[in-house]
């Protein structure tokens, strides 16, 4: 390790999500630092380097992917923006880390995933529950058989609390939210494929916001090719905490997954037996989030290829857009499957 | 108590449930007897009769509904010949109580309802989880306000084992298994109606058996009048024992239900922590059995109205019919409702 | 069963105890059936006989026992009247089942055993917890060998609320409450016996109590002779329930026992995760209290020996008598070994 | 932050806890850089001096200790040697952290101790699970009154398996497994000090070494000058994993710790419910090592007082030397306050 030189990695979007990702370079593994940071907002991507000790600063995002010394790239700008970076990026020689979701079209998402097969560089996507404990170990016992055959999956998602609605876009809760759902099912369900989805949504935590097209509660039936059966469910405000659960039923037995206390401690009183839940998403997937980027880091020196590919982020995709259009048609919709 | 005479109550059907049930009469319920068995299969009623001290046992039904000394009676019959002996039953002015399904056509349901209220009989349905002691404090908590309103449920049946396959009809999982999670949903979400459902449901557990319509896994999802959007889901065959859960996500918190350990007893071994788990109905719900029993006969003796109707077994029916219906035809099926 | 007559069973003591034992006798176990109360405050025993159909009451005792009806008897009466009803009953040549502790001197307690045993009645102790499923699964794992050799026990009890003080003696504590975790820990260690004991004791639910004498917190501490080291825990006062847990560790894994949730329900809100707890002894071991009668009285009919034996009995004596002196001389104490 | 220089922490000894230690030091905590290695075996500390980046290597700790580069030293040797090290450390004007037992005797406690408070240094004591969250979050709830007065207490640690018994001194199990427990009651039960204490040992786990006095199972009894009664115990081979839990009894309620579930997965098959458990220490405690050397070292930049004081290090080993005292003499022994 003292003999190779750190890898370089530089980060695109200064954000919330950004900043947690930048300081995880920075800090927390071994053999890599933050080269560079940008964001096009004035000062946002100087604060966040100058706090991190980050060399350089940029607001110009291709002057930031013309920079020699950057070896990768996080791309952690809002979403509509992923899919041109990654092509950039990719056709810059960089290796790729992108959060989800890669692309919000089909054809975007098979852009960015052909540039990054041209340009011959790893790219990675943010489902950070791939690498969370408890998830690998239940897609490990299910690719190895313990449980048979997968006929019933679950999988959910509630946040702790609604975001500022403003600047959601619509259909925010199918692209950003239940993306990390399908991408579960798939990774819990593996070699199969989504044949069929069906979507019920609306806006029940925010009623007053459906006029703009915020729906904030969604519950999708999916049928795979192999017979399983699958749910995904989304709600942006659970105010017992984030609430992340999975679980796979199948011929030889079933697992569940999701832990919504937040340490090992119980509290017995007059009241009954309680427990803290978790409040944020950070704090959940902690340690699946350094794990994600020291695998993507790992992926880049190693020349192999990443565990999380464009591939999967364009089937997750798949799935959302066909819910977004199942919603809108009131009736059950064929997932369009990738070219071969 | 010991000046009032004990309800005098007959049983209709003496196989596995109908024993059970009898078993209960007999034995289990303070001020109550078992006053006769019936049975159409020769020997049968006798049998059981003698084996619990029932004085009388009959084989025409008809002979056993003009009894003047059986104050109740308990159907405990193949689902088809449900509504039938309700009807005569209530003509014959006895108090009802059946197992569910009450009836599986929506005709039949009513003209079921119908004849109890004009013979002015009390008529009680065997939706055993609303007895549950953990089903109904959820019930009570949801009711109260204590999860604001309900945004996301649950409910789900996997059986232990697939049940000799041949005398099953089909639908048998809508009409006979998933009926309970219908009825369980709408108790979690009271005073709402289910609007719109669409279902999926494969032969997953036995694929020879769809050639013969068997179905042994199903996901429903329904959307309520309230706005909240729920899944069913069955399998007839968990490995692991007899699982039955529920939940129900609000505005205000969410609720779980369901237990699959048999005891309380945690074992830790070189393998990890593990548990025994439930295997058989009547070991899960062995309480909620008893007390339906026991509240159905108090109503008898009370004049008060049963807690679970005929109007709510109609209802938990046209759940099971749209499903079955879109199964069929394999979009989304609106609910009909009852004419009030 | 209907060939042969119902056993039929007196009570005596009419108490909280009692009254539970009554109604199970009267209605809960088949072929039983309540044949007498006996309790010399006037009147209890008619209220009780009354109550459950019980054709007869007794204020003597003596003439109680010399009923030629009852084939066995149930004893639940104070405690230091135990070992003299046993003697009477057993010389009058009933079965005899009587609640803990069986005695409160050794000398008793042999005198108690020497009685059955000379008559050829059968003799079990209330030791319920025998019969609760978590703690006989337990035994039977640590008796098959599941667990290897116990090296540490742990068990506990903690009762719900302070009893009214007044009527209660000195070291009830250990006599009446720490009597069940002696036997639990007996249980769970098959075949060892306790070889020495140490014991701290305290008032601290009430300092003002402590004057007369009446300890409501205890920690005793105990060597068996196959090397294992053991803990039981009491407390008069758990503010969130009743509380009673068992744990053997051994060579080759542990098993817990124990469960302070009322029921499978469990909330989600702002304020974490939580669980009713349960509130009261016959709330938790309901379905053991059933178990012990229905064993005794099926020991009676099958003329086998009972799970539960004076011997038993005055093991546990041993250990509480010992703990008391260790109290008392302020060092460890060596149990005194039954006679062989 | 960027503009303070980081803080050179040096460590001594390089074995598994100091290798743990220093990866922490160099990788782990923004403002700190792990600036030397010491360590007397020949090699030991260059190699891991090398591994991390870090600057400089000893293996003479007197010169070590004058490197005026270094500005705190974290003590990872065995523990015979732990009080002279701080001793010298602290006349060396350096900030001490130190693993536990600081010392073994009381003596040599005091005498470090003082050293610490005459040079003006930190010294901060290794018990790390004042660190982990889920004790931590106890002891604030019982210091904030949430549980009332504490009345029982336990703690309990159970290593995975037994280390290799060469070379373990006599009386490990008390100084260097049970010495944790001792802290954690004190943690639990803030303001309160041991009074006396009575403990049994054995050799259950390998009975052959006992000849070579060592001892690796025990059960100790400690009373508090509150009132409180605590059990500690320890066992050093645990077959289903590294088994460490709390509990605190009190007035209005309870509090229990531990966790023995590797990951949040649990499995459901023909055998019941499973999950993993925690093979090993740095697994289940890896956050609160991180921790507690991150607010040592916030501690020295800040100028504050450590939270785990050398006091409460002479404390716990006051409760070890009695309980040792107490295995000899077979009797209750009163524990040694510290000169006021």
């Amino acid at each position: 390790m003292p003999s190779q030189p750190p890898l370089a990695v530089g980060l695109i979007g200064a954000g919330r999500m950004g900043s947690f990702h930048a300081t995880t370079l920075a800090r927390r593994i071994p053999g890599v630092r933050l080269a560079a940071v940008a964001d096009p907002v004035p000062d946002a991507a100087r604060r966040l380097a100058d706090h991190l000790d980050a060399p350089v600063a940029y607001t110009d995002i291709a002057a930031f992917l013309a920079d020699p010394e950057i070896d990768a790239v996080v791309i952690a700008t809002p979403a509509r923006t992923h899919a041109d970076l990654v092509e950039a990026a990719a056709r810059a020689g960089k290796a790729v880390y992108c959060e989800k979701p890669m692309a919000v079209t089909l054809a975007d998402a098979d852009r960015a995933v052909s540039a990054a097969r041209e340009a011959g560089v790893a790219l990675q996507v943010g489902f950070n529950r791939r690498y969370d404990e408890g998830f690998r170990a239940a897609h490990d016992k299910v690719a190895a058989g313990s449980i048979g055959t997968p006929q019933l999956l679950r999988s959910l998602t509630r946040d702790p609390k609604l975001a500022d609605p403003a600047p959601i876009p619509p259909w925010t809760i199918f692209l950003e939210t239940l993306i990390h759902d399908f991408d579960t099912l798939r990774f819990l369900n593996p070699g199969a494929e989504a044949v069929e989805v069906f979507a019920l949504a609306d806006a029940l935590v925010r009623p007053d916001f459906k006029d703009r097209g915020l729906l904030d509660t969604a519950v999708v039936t999916i049928r795979f090719d192999n017979g399983a059966l699958a749910t995904a469910e989304a709600n942006f405000q659970a105010v017992y905490g984030y609430d992340v659960r999975g679980e796979v039923f199948g011929s030889a037995g079933m697992l569940t997954m999701g832990e919504v206390r937040r340490t090992h401690l119980t509290s017995y009183g007059p009241d009954g037996v309680s427990a803290e839940s978790v409040s944020y998403d950070q704090d959940l997937f902690r340690d699946a989030y350094v794990a994600e980027l020291a695998d993507f880091t790992d992926c880049v020196r190693a020349g192999r290829a990443p565990a999380v590919t464009g591939e999967d982020a364009r089937a997750a995709l798949a799935i959302a857009l066909a819910a977004i259009e199942s919603v809108t048609t009131g009736g059950p919709v064929r997932v369009e499957r990738a070219a071969e």
